[in-house]
């Protein structure tokens, strides 16, 4: 059916079938390549084949080149010489490729073929190569046809500096994509309670904002400013949604339509949204935000395509190119005299009967058309009599005798090779305005682009408005956030209990302690979650919030321990940690979820304590550590930028233990454990003991602190009692 | 096909067909009867309805029917009025039904009609309810056919403190029969690691055995004795599996003859079973441990039924039984008659061929047969005039004709309905047959009962054998393990090291201390299950192992934290361990892994410590403790009967740590954690910040607990020393 035979190498990364893809996500395949030098270098590109998505960045360290992956989660991989296997993450496909195609040389022809000007935005060799061997191998997987690779236009090469760090640890933490699935229940991503998008394009590009949220605060700040005009105009923010839901996947489309696989149904698609195109342009005619108005000057309709597409295809064309009805005969002139004559044909036909019974006086004459025979007149037995001699017998029935003429035979010839003319023609013709549409792929692409960014914006001003989110302001020495929530959980929850954050110079750092359940998780990731809303260009679901502009959040959450788990979690915990310590900055977040469980609880304090030091003494980093150990919150009290703060159980009654939810300044008592157990049924005299030794435990730290604090007062009132003697 | 109409409700506990069934799992449904009265008393009664298997009791409490409800694993449960449905475990399914059945008078009348005398073995009132109750549910769900459950030939009745308890909780950490997923990688269960049964029937009862350990030493050493004989005997051991490989699932089968359902093949498949057992008896011929010789004589061949079957059936019979073709003509009279005068019929048609070209004199005349017109004489067109006179015409073909002759059709006929007859009287006999064998169905169910505990005993035989397992000496006042190895663990690992346990009189709780991954879990479930495999008349694996006869194992193992977990994850595990406190004997195991964690460590400390001084001095269990809390260890040191026991880091390379995983008397030291850190690549500034603050806390954990313990003395001289100013 198709006029060429294409070898076609199924690989996850490399799929173009809508069918086989989610709608709103990306499917990336990434291609790591590292230096052959002694300076570590590793350049790491991504391509999606089914959008032309294709981006780049260098990065230093093999820990940065799995933060990348992370970030933009490809469904595959390639890895140039000297790559370690495990930069990416285990649900990544590594697939075997050719290390010749990683050679300088060999990629950078690769760039300068496909991407002609492209490559000159690459900043260095590795870039060039991981691109190059990218294009390769999907040139491989496609089977190397001719032109196949042409709505490759634009590759984007971005710096990781330019975007909020989120290493795959957070990524998974903060749940910003997958939910995490507790006990088998489905639980719910931030970017599905961001998601008010009209089309797949603007999903796409919401999980790529999300994916990296900005750094520079003049962009914060423009994107801000859309999303704040939008929620103030409920027309112009539900005309928009109205308007693209009508939009098809432009990006998918036009690159069906540049591989020569996009079908009738696919440029009619192409039309409608393009006719949609001066509608959005309108409802964005009194734009004043500088981002909306930008946008809104690039929204091209593509009139010169739209009207081909108008003039050349049927408005409701079948899926089949090959089997005519799909043009409009005014489109050609040569269409449109064969389109007539097959016309001209059937309507002498569609008179024959007629003509035929006056002919002859046979009333009940029939003309028919059978697929083995073609056309006939039909004449019952009873009327056989009356049947002209020019007839000519064709078949024989039971009650009846079917007949052609030589001029029946003759029309019916002549439509047929008019129609079998014209269908090819429509072929030819089809392939033709494909062709010419794909050379404006380009301008498509740009257009899908504009229409993209609008959905996303218009979304995130629905969320703002529909969930009181309000705008934040951005760029502050310091956290302070009143009334936050967090973005998920308060969605599931009838009532959610907002609370305040104030982390700055006064208090970089909080020791937050408090019972299993009573929000202290919950509390943190709200805390990094309205950063990380904010710096993608959200509002914030808060009754006010000033933020800095955050370089990184790192997250280190318990790990449940796990006999079968085989690898130590506490290794991990504290490679996890050690990585926290070296790369976290002034700038970034660090969330700190019970450091330390996995090991005897001394030396599992005292790390926490030495920790706690280092992050306020020398990172600086803004910081929540959430701990069981209470003797941390005296650590807290003694450091000069740090606080303590504390979330209680409300009550304990019969049937267990309440929280309120609220944070509040100090630390936490301990005395909740027993209550529990108290409520669980432990029995009386288990409980009475547990609080006897609680007492004493806690008179003891009480004395040993005061004891410490006094030191050297004590030594220096004993030293004389001692000389005395 | 089949002679009657059954409405069948499909319900997950009520099935029969092979096809959607596990071969060597139960598939159990459950009745739970309420007393209405204000004792508390709860009846349960397990039916598989595939097999037979019956089994009923009663409990004083709703947890512990969780336990038996736990223990027997059902798919389907129904519940009678007052019966809470919390008591059934999330996985299975309660199934509404009418609460008229649990009536004691109606429930009676189900048990008289069914089982005569058998349920005089129930003890009590709701035993009589459930069981009634879930005959009437089997009956509803077969579709009340007549008859349709006069497999149910026995009923019996255990008391759950017949055997070990495990709980729900226990079996899940024990890993008995579902292994843990971790991390998606499917893990193996203790029940696959026994299990070298070489038929459906002893994978069954093996998972019996482990659901039920027992409690009586006796019973126990009579296990022992005949799997020492058979450990002892390769010949024995390896005989036995060869015959038994070749046992059908008895069980199942017989339920279908019973239930008219059985077809020819099953029949067959009974005898080629039947067939096997005077082998079976003779590999046992010079047994000596009374459980083998008791079985020996209970493996009936029931010659009768064998020869029945076999003096019936045909070998390699069809599946389909309505068709003919199944029994031997022997078998019958009339049934011979009737064959004979088919094959009489047959041959006289055979000979026809050469009879009529001879008599006609054509040479190429044929006698065929098709599915419409029969059977008939061919002449080609060219020798039609050597046709006799008395060939009727039939057919014309194009190159030939078809004829027949009035014997021809007489013979065809006689033929035909000799046929006929016979296939109607093979079903008629077929259906006599399968009733007769019904009628023995408790000495096939006894069969298969000695089968399937002889497979257990070999099954057992060749773990002990091939994987180098001891016999336990059980009723020992204390553990004595040397040597001892987890028996599902040692399977996946090249190399395990084996560790030694005493707990007794001089030390029946230990506390155990050690980093995690150095085998504190291994170890505590290992302990267990040597007392789980034991009592249920396995070795065990060792080099020695002394055990008394524990009642039951508890284990409050951690669960992991979950923030979406909803209820509070130390909520339960406090009403696990109140749960402990209040059931445990001194006859108990009680394996806590490290209680406390959802809580601040001070009240987490003083819980684990009342609870640890309840066990030591009211419960008096056998007691292992795993616990990051340094400062139990002091505790263990100041009670009687109580001891240290630690896993040790044996080295802290640069690659991270390394476990010798030996276990070793004492408390483990706390600097374990820092060498980890350090490892880890945590910045040097904090990991020797780490060993100061590591050596201030140790250094006033020493002062504290030498200050406490020269309190009095201490004050003694104070108070002069005071008062002398």
């Amino acid at each position: 059916v198709v006029d060429r035979a294409v070898t076609r190498v199924v690989t996850p990364g490399t799929l173009t079938e809508d069918e086989l893809l989610a709608p709103g996500e990306n499917n990336f395949v990434a291609a790591v390549a590292g230096e052959t030098g002694k300076a570590s270098q590793f350049g790491v590109a991504f391509l999606d084949v089914s959008t032309g998505d294709f981006v780049a960045t260098s990065v230093r360290d093999v820990s940065s080149v799995r933060d990348e992956l992370a970030r933009f989660a490809p469904a595959e991989a390639i890895l140039g010489p000297l790559v370690p296997a495990d930069v990416v993450p285990s649900d990544v496909t590594i697939s075997p490729f050719d290390d010749g195609a990683f050679d300088s040389e060999a990629a950078g022809e690769q760039l300068t073929r496909h991407l002609r000007g492209g490559a000159q935005a690459l900043a260095s060799d590795v870039e060039v190569r991981a691109c190059g061997a990218l294009l390769g191998y999907a040139e491989y997987a496609r089977g190397g046809a001719e032109g196949d690779l042409d709505y490759l236009t634009h590759l984007t090469r971005y710096d990781p500096r330019d975007h909020m760090i989120l290493d795959e640890v957070a990524r998974e933490s903060l749940e910003l994509f997958e939910p995490r699935s507790v006990h088998g229940a489905e639980g719910t991503a931030l970017v599905d309670v961001l998601d008010e998008t009209a089309c797949a394009l603007g999903r796409r590009r919401l999980t790529d904002w999300l994916r990296r949220p900005l750094v520079d605060a003049a962009a914060i700040e423009a994107r801000l400013d859309a999303v704040a005009e939008l929620t103030e105009s409920v027309v112009a923010r539900e005309g928009l949604h109205d308007e693209l839901k009508g939009v098809y996947d432009l990006e998918r489309l036009i690159t069906r339509v540049s591989r020569g696989r996009a079908d009738a149904r696919d440029l009619r698609s192409l039309h409608a949204t393009l006719d949609r195109v001066p509608d959005v342009r309108e409802t964005l005619a009194d734009a004043e935000s500088e981002r909306l108005a930008e946008l809104r000057e690039r929204l091209d309709p593509l009139d010169d395509v739209r009207d081909l597409i108008d003039s050349a295809v049927r408005e409701n064309p079948p899926a089949e190119i090959t089997e005519g009805e799909i043009l409009k005969p005014s489109f050609d002139e040569e269409l449109a005299e064969l389109r007539a004559t097959e016309r001209a044909g059937k309507e002498w036909i569609d008179s024959l009967e007629a003509e035929e019974r006056e002919l002859t006086g046979i009333d009940s004459l029939k003309v028919g058309h059978n697929a083995v025979h073609g056309y006939y007149i039909e004449v019952t037995n009873p009327n056989l009599d009356a049947v002209p001699e020019h007839y000519q017998r064709r078949q024989t029935l039971k009650n009846s005798e079917r007949f052609v003429t030589p001029e029946l035979k003759e029309r019916e010839d002549e439509i047929l090779s008019a129609t079998a003319r014209a269908d090819d023609l429509e072929y030819e013709l089809f392939q033709e305005v494909r062709r010419a549409v794909a050379g404006e792929v380009a301008r498509v692409q740009a257009l899908a682009d504009a229409l993209a960014t609008l959905d996303v914006l218009a979304s995130l001003a629905t969320v703002a408005a529909e969930h009181g989110y309000v705008r934040p302001e951005v760029g502050s020495d310091g956290i302070d956030v009143e009334g936050g929530r967090h973005p998920v959980v308060e969605r599931s929850l009838s009532s959610f209990v907002p609370n305040d954050t104030h982390l700055g110079d006064n208090a970089k750092l909080a020791v937050i302690t408090g019972p299993n359940m009573s929000g202290k998780s919950t509390y943190m990731r709200q805390v990094a979650l309205v950063s990380v809303l904010a710096q993608l260009g959200s509002f914030v679901p808060a009754e006010s919030a000033e933020l800095p502009v955050l370089d990184r959040v790192f997250t280190r959450v318990g790990a449940s321990d796990d006999i079968a788990g085989g690898r130590s979690t506490f290794m991990v915990e504290m490679s996890e940690l050690a990585t926290i310590l070296r790369d976290a900055t002034e700038n970034s977040l660090v969330l700190l979820d019970e450091v330390g469980r996995g090991t005897a609880t001394t030396d599992g304090l005292a790390i926490a304590q030495a920790i706690t030091e280092h992050l306020h003494d020398e990172t600086r980093a803004f910081t929540l550590f959430a701990t069981h150990h209470h003797e941390l919150t005296e650590v807290a009290d003694s450091l000069a930028h740090a606080t303590n703060l504390h979330f209680a159980a409300a009550d304990t009654g019969e049937d267990g233990v309440e929280f309120d939810h609220r944070i509040s300044r100090g630390a936490a008592t301990a005395s909740y454990g027993v209550d529990v157990a108290r409520a669980a049924g432990v029995p009386n005299s288990v409980v009475a003991r547990s609080r006897d030794l609680l007492a004493d435990l806690e008179a003891r730290e009480e004395d040993l602190v005061e004891e410490t604090e006094t030191d050297v007062t004590e030594s220096d009132d004993s030293l004389p009692a001692d000389a005395r003697e």
